[in-house]
């Protein structure tokens, strides 16, 4: 609860108008109270009464029984661990934000090296991707969030997965701001060694592929995707360039037209007519998407070229939290949602 | 209108629950649908209607009267032309967040070199330091906001300079964010001059100098003042450090005292315990105030050190204004305001 | 000379053992003295001297028959236009670092719209990619200086075109530092609008990609490209990513050795052992380069992913036509090139 | 010698004509290869031979007495305790850029809280103020290196205290960039926590205050100063505002004169026309100064606006290490030190 997410999560859940902050749980960070955690809300008048809240212990085996939603935004293995310890004491639904739940089984054990931890409660868990999974979540009693570069990633892909159009390997190019890593306090985040500077990470293999060829098979059928993530000199912010080649014969129009059937009632993707800027997005639960379709005059063929712009904390975690715990309690999907991006 | 501050006004308007965006004015954007002045409102729902509508001329003589309230953000000079051109086709009430109207006739004929465009109608405006001046702008027709350096200085010495403690000349080292200098595209402004930069400005002398020993002496007394700007590489925030020799014999209590009864009703300020960061109060309205009280071990003497930090572009601008304006209508003082800052 | 790259190239001549800067040209600067263009060099002793030197107009028709080489750093159209001015009274050698010179004929007019101004003179233009073309470079009397991308690029592909065994369509995503966008004072490259912000541009091509075409197909037969640049928030540093699909059995060890092979001897090429910074070679004239070979799992098939960082004011400007103008007259290649990058 | 003040000693070392680098000491970095300490010396070709030098233990008792400059840059305490287990086997020379030797006993013991650990060798040691103290520099065995902030404050205050024309407290206002926090990996210098931020510190007292306080008294009488340091979103650069109070009837002309007079044969300081930018001295040992002289009109008397903006890494660091070891050394003053900044 000491993470960008986890500040995020507050921000958000603060001004809602149907939820209360009932229970609040750390690890570092418990036994502080919450202002020495977020010093943030301690300027923040309607979040004084939180201020002074303290941070239980999640090691602590108490009872959650009472929650109607827990979120929860720990490293991986740490909300499995939580998860098992809770039992039956557990709440009434769960969002997590980590990665524990969001592979099949096989899929798990091959990224991670290992079993997975709860691995018979795997099939309760129905993945975040509200544009795709929207009537399972509504029924859910636990919700994987997707991960931030998956989310933006899905959303370039769905439209033109679902259509069958795509034909070959889609490449896909991340850029994040700094949170997208976390509070972590390590040295290559500092200021001084990250201001500045663009550099490639994990260039042979993240784990948010797996999410994301996982999903798009599921809805749609196999893709070959190769995802590489970079880190930009920002602190919020998400662009995901999608390459995608298409069949033959395939028109701009007929591509627009895809973006547009998928996505046209949802609340919050707007189909922009350049290609977004992260900081449009910044602070609001919206994703930006663009595309154009070009020919490719030296070897043949017709590529589209997909981008995604989104907050990482906002859309690509603690948002798209929020908008499921809005779809599984049947509430308005903007509720506490409804905030203008902070630009510039 | 297609300044920051313009910008922050129509977020801010956008989610009031009492204002309606009724008419948009603006020089270089008049003609132009909002979505090309204001790109981030393309991708925001709530405000696709505000998206279409087209910015006015404000040369154009129209007829305002219907206005309750006209915010006008423009530059100097440019007021004065507008509210002379309306005449009686002027609105209910006006809130300049422009420099015309903020300094007495004499002060601006020097600061200015030139005689007020408007001086027989200057006496009808009241400044809009809402801490101060409260009263009279609930029954003001025409309300000065103040400038954003000019805000965050008074903030620091209006406890001191109404308990007289003041003894001896104030300093006053101000460092704003670049969107402090507008949205004018010029050079200096440039990512590429002004990242990894900082410059002191104006060092012979600034505007908002003036606003604050006038307003100073009117409730206070006469304080005499040396403020020098800065710019530091960020888009919003602001901080004015202010050095205040005081009265000998003055205690860090009594100091801190002075600052609690002048704000602790106040909705906007927080007295924070150690120096603010800009970043704590980014988006938000609120203003993060802390003092502490030094010895002068070489010279004798007592100095308190103030830091205010506000975002320049909310209490330092589209905040206070909206602030004022909930005043003026007897509203809520924070109906539209209640949002938490954007951190990280 | 008023803009980044002719600031870089006054960095590096003043450096320089072998050069003296003898006249400077400019368009909008003409008439200056250099330190009203470049005010750091008013803080620079070893630059007194050129500080009060005054920029002449490149409209003049001046005589620069006796200079050994002009370094041209001007917008599209203009080094055509002050080659055809000087006629016979050209200097003995020129490197133009703008773009007017490094397509044939026929790309140029596709991607330009109209027909070459020079075309006559275009057959005696020498590409100034020094790692493929160092001998005609030696030989030649006019070297086009490569596109800072389309330099990046290069080196990712340049290994592998040679060894023949990309097989397929190669995807490259450039990010740039905003000083790649050039010296123009823009609103979209304000600090306020470009802080904090990622965003793709030219996404329906951009004019460095038939560079990198042209070249590849010139050196090793034709390559399909497909490429998309990046503006990210920082001041200097680029960084390309090539997705390049590879001839099936292709192993790591034959990737890494083809680019040993091409490099070993490179002076300013380092083969690096994980993705590189682009903040570690600012302010230098090296590349960093990294590459992975990666399986395609669903798809099939073998990828690698290269990434190439280059400070695009050196390597990708200044710096490499410094070392074709080294290679050129004859010098030590690394001659004025031996700084060290800055770092943090 | 894992900071970064070490690293920009490895910056200018490798580059200087008369220095060789024997011998690398460091505690956390102890056993490593420089590469990993310093990862841009990866990518330098003139700095391989360095590249895989071991980083020996400063605990070790190695015998060092074969040296002719060692430079230690180490957290308080550590040079002590490092020259204490020395002892014979010391080096010819010692420049400590740490804050162990910049005090005497007296001052020390108050503002660290305890006795000096070598208290007496204090007397062997001269400030590295090179400006004021350059005859004793030149004949000394131990020199500590002013901190980054003094050097900046005395060069502002010295032309100005040598006169005698100062008259009451002086003012000082310090923006840092954050590579002068050091390499230490904490929260707050995480670019999350601090891009698009800027803060006051240490308001209650600095540890470098009682350094210009006594430098200033030594060379000139008594001066009665207040310092706050603030921290500013960027890497490298410093700057102080300088305000100071002077005797009534001073002048504009006299106090250029006194800057001129003290200034104009210095190697690395350059009197400025406009206030300076940090960025045009980044990556050089250059100081940019600016004076200019204000009528306080409502309190009456002269003030003068000092504005000093150095690289902190350079002039507040390394640089002026290399410059007291050039001055030690009986070397060209501005030997390895001729580099022009990097802008942008």
């Amino acid at each position: 609860m000491s993470g960008y997410s986890g500040g995020e999560m507050l921000r958000l859940l603060v001004g809602h108008p149907a939820f209360e902050v009932c229970w609040l749980g750390g690890d570092t960070s418990s036994g502080l109270p919450l202002s020495e955690v977020h010093a943030w809300i301690e300027s923040y008048p309607a979040a004084y009464e939180l201020s002074g809240m303290e941070v239980q212990s999640i090691g602590a085996t108490e009872d959650l029984s009472g929650l109607d939603v827990l979120f929860t935004c720990l490293p991986a293995g740490e909300s499995s661990r939580l998860l098992a310890s809770l039992g039956s004491r557990g709440p009434a639904r769960v969002i997590d934000l980590g990665p524990d739940f969001r592979l099949p089984e096989k899929t798990y054990t091959k990224w991670y090296g290992k079993d997975h931890p709860l691995k018979e409660e795997l099939g309760e868990w129905v993945y975040g991707f509200t544009e795709g999974y929207r009537c399972r979540i509504a029924k859910a009693r636990y919700v994987a969030n997707p991960g931030c570069y998956a989310y933006a990633a899905l959303l370039a892909l769905y439209p033109l997965a679902k259509q069958g159009v795509i034909e070959g390997r889609v490449f896909l190019d991340g850029k994040s701001g700094l949170s997208g890593a976390g509070r972590v306090v390590e040295r290559r985040l500092l200021l001084s060694e990250a201001a500045e500077d663009t550099v490639a990470y994990a260039v042979g293999g993240h784990r948010h592929q797996p999410e994301i060829e996982h999903v798009l098979e599921d809805l749609c059928g196999p893709v070959s995707v190769v995802f590489v993530p970079h880190l930009v000199p920002m602190t919020r912010g998400l662009l995901v360039t999608a390459y995608v080649p298409l069949r033959s014969g395939i028109t701009s129009e007929s591509v627009l037209r895809a973006f547009s059937d998928s996505y046209e009632k949802e609340p919050f993707i707007a189909i922009v007519s350049a290609p977004p800027h992260t900081k449009v997005v910044r602070g609001s639960n919206m994703a930006a998407v663009h595309v154009v379709v070009r020919e490719d005059e030296v070897g043949g063929g017709v590529v589209a070229v997909v981008t995604v712009a989104i907050d990482n904390l906002g859309k690509g975690a603690a948002g798209s939290a929020v908008h499921n715990a809005n779809v599984m309690l049947g509430l308005d999907e903007t509720a506490g949602l409804d905030r203008m991006p902070l630009w510039p």
